[in-house]
């Protein structure tokens, strides 16, 4: 009896019209966070009010049901996205009455916009290949760390006592760079230890240089890794299609050179026998 | 009679010296739109006036030998850029007292430049690819928007109090947001939170990284959409010139190995009868 | 007698040492023209003024043995460099009194160091590639010019009372809109302008959007071009290596196919005539 | 016995345990020099001079290890990193007194974070491709030079009385130019020439071209490069899984061609002879 239960389930989780309903809630529920940035009359604050309970009962609803219609319980939360789901249902479940918690509690119901990237498959795509080409990068995020370690650990000895505001120690230097990096506003700070270390001017050239470079390589190694993966992508394609290799034709060929070399030892034989 | 009109009036249309008069008033209705952001003296001011009325009347003249030329009445204004031009002109036409209805027609007017994109087939197929391109990007665009979306909640919760120019209400946090993604003294919004918040820097930090991020895939997306039909173009050219392919060798092969079948099963047969 | 003499110039101007000693005062000649920024002293004035001479004379009489050298004088002419090596001498020997072309005279003698693209072989390919890529960039920066233009009317008509520093018209716009598309203090402007049109920051999006849109297609469509060049040049050589094609293959087993007909023609005859 | 200890040195060299903890080492140092930019207290500053006592014995004796244990005493020094890890070491050992030298010797100590690149391998490639990549884009930055040069040179001429702490020599023309590339403010400078000279904005966007079309030919320079190697990679691997060649085929198709002679001639002969 629960089998047939959790096929109903399954049936009304895959229903194309419950699908849009979800959209639309999730769709719903970001227009009502941003509605909430605004001061609202009491009327519609109090819609809001309703609408949020609302939605907090809609999402622990819909959530319970893709729950229960998976057969597998435990590979539920194998997927990250489901797990992300059900952390941001649970959390807006809790009541908060102080301020400040009222605040975080506003935060965490922000990225119920999120799930619109956990229910249309073509954003998750996006999103899942986002996360597989970090990894790939890392090497040259360490590289670039160290680089920005050098510099704001250079920057803070230097420059500590000219503006300690920009340099006054590492954590603070490397925000400083990472300024700089975005070209904001980045002569004030040059002209300022220019004053002092006139030739201070190499080390933010020096740092530019570098951090553009190892970004350049980043950016490289990104497109070289894209395009790899599409010409893997079209050699399977080619060979599905397919072609026969020239191995194959090779074969072939050998095949007809035995026939040939049969054919030439037995009119030779014949030859002989004749004479 | 009407046909023979109808054709008098094509042949005027794909006339050279017709199209370079044409593009001829075209600039010359760019220049004016030009002249008149300048303070004219009155005599200058009266030229534009009378250039006005004229361009006004040869581009209705022109669209109207353009339709009555069109064979297919119906299909004239299914190509874009056929109501575009309509649209321009026949707003030009409306006669316009009040001051402010004024800024309106001049700006109507504007358009009249793009009338060169229309013109010219170059420049047109390059505004067809960009229109192309779009619904491609579609998802990126999507995911971008959600991004900002977050963020400006977030920053339109957590900032509003701090300063309610730059994070009034979701809409002009979005605003504010445009501006980080453009480095633009950003580090002022930046230092600004932080004197409250003094972990905000990891607010903007993330944003930075997460549009650059979606930005890269973006251009990464265009990149390799380009070279793939590159590639696809390339490959039918080949397929034009063109070598035969390996499965038309083999199909020989297969022929020379019947055939060499044939010869020995022959020849054996012989040696038998022979014996 | 003469042919004797074109043919010594041309040793000299082919020699090494010579070659190198042309360099060399392009050097000097670039390294006085820095020196000339600075506040020299009255007797590092004076050698500047005495190698000021000696450059220029050293410079016409290379320029002269060039010519003399050459066996086509009106193909001399022909080359972009040799006309631009001859203007920048001859306008250099210019004696000049009067202060005002004092300034035009130093500007002339700058473009020297530009002598320094046309004798190195290397900088005058990359000169070289650059300006034959720009026609092909040519119909995409007149679709960029066209959005330049129509947003700098439209910004003229709109913004002028507002700030007439920035707005005056269409010339001062197009200068405004080019320091929006780097981003310098855009928002700024775009402030000053939302005070008067809260929904002026659409044309600033729009504007952004669509250069950035026309600039990328500008550096994709270089990359592509590039790219098919080099797919050119790879193919050509390949076709220098070079493997049979599949076309000669394909000619190779045709031949084997109507010599086993031959052998299998004969063959039959010959059961038939032994029957 | 020597060798005895030196293949001991080798296996202490190469033991895993010893690498995590060189590396360790490393990390502690690099943590140490960012402590040393907060105000530390008393014990904690007392516990940094321990350390960095113990830092410089430690990499001492792992440098000596590393040298001891090398077979080829003179190849040791022709590493550059094997050299840049000697020197951090050498000038840590320098005793310092005055504050002057006291600085630098903090900076030099700094340079013991690059030793997490010479460490680890994968950074290792990473920075040898960055060096690698420099000879070739030679003439690229030779051309950006020249161009920096002879605009500061005539920016330095023209715009020394405006403003001399922008360009008051060739040197700080090209701080300023530099300054222009990266848009950062850098219409108020063109603000403050266009008041003198009103077409100076030409100056400024040529500039702003030539340079980006400079860089623009470097990235894609860069690009270009990138693809033949993977190019040339991806061919050899081909060559290696390995496909017969057309070639190879080619041959095969001579053979069979040959044999087909002989068949044939055999079969004329034998026909002749029966008749």
């Amino acid at each position: 009896m629960y089998e047939r239960f959790q096929h109903q389930l399954q049936r009304l989780k895959n229903n194309r019209i419950f699908e849009l309903f979800v959209v639309s809630v999730i769709i719903i529920s970001a227009l009502e966070i941003g509605a909430k940035t605004y001061d609202l009359p009491g009327w519609a604050a109090l819609i809001t009010q309703y609408l949020d309970v609302f939605i907090t009962l809609f999402f622990l609803f819909e959530i319970t049901i893709r729950f229960l219609a998976e057969p597998n319980k435990k590979g539920f939360f194998r997927s990250g996205w489901n797990v992300f789901d059900t952390l941001v249902v649970v959390i807006s479940l809790i009541p908060v009455q102080d301020s400040e918690m009222a605040l975080l509690a506003r935060l965490v119901r922000v990225f119920r916009v999120l799930r619109m990237v956990s229910v249309i498959p073509e954003l998750r795509v996006l999103i899942n290949s986002l996360i597989k080409a970090l990894p790939q990068l890392g090497y040259v995020v360490l590289l670039m760390f160290i680089i920005f370690y050098i510099y704001a650990a250079i920057g803070s000895y230097l420059f500590k006592d000219i503006n300690p505001v920009l340099w006054g120690n590492i954590a603070i230097s490397m925000l400083t760079l990472f300024r700089v990096m975005t070209f904001e506003d980045w002569t004030d700070i040059q002209y300022e230890t220019m004053d002092v270390y006139p030739m201070s001017w190499m080390y933010y050239m020096s740092f530019i240089f570098f951090t553009a470079f190892a970004f350049l390589n980043m950016v490289i190694g990104i497109v070289v890794n894209v395009m790899e993966e599409e010409h893997t992508r079209a050699r399977q394609e080619d060979a599905e299609t397919r072609e026969p290799t020239l191995g194959e034709l090779q074969a072939q060929l050998n095949d007809v050179q035995r026939m040939l070399k049969t054919l030439t030892d037995n009119q030779s034989n014949d030859r002989e026998s004749l004479k």
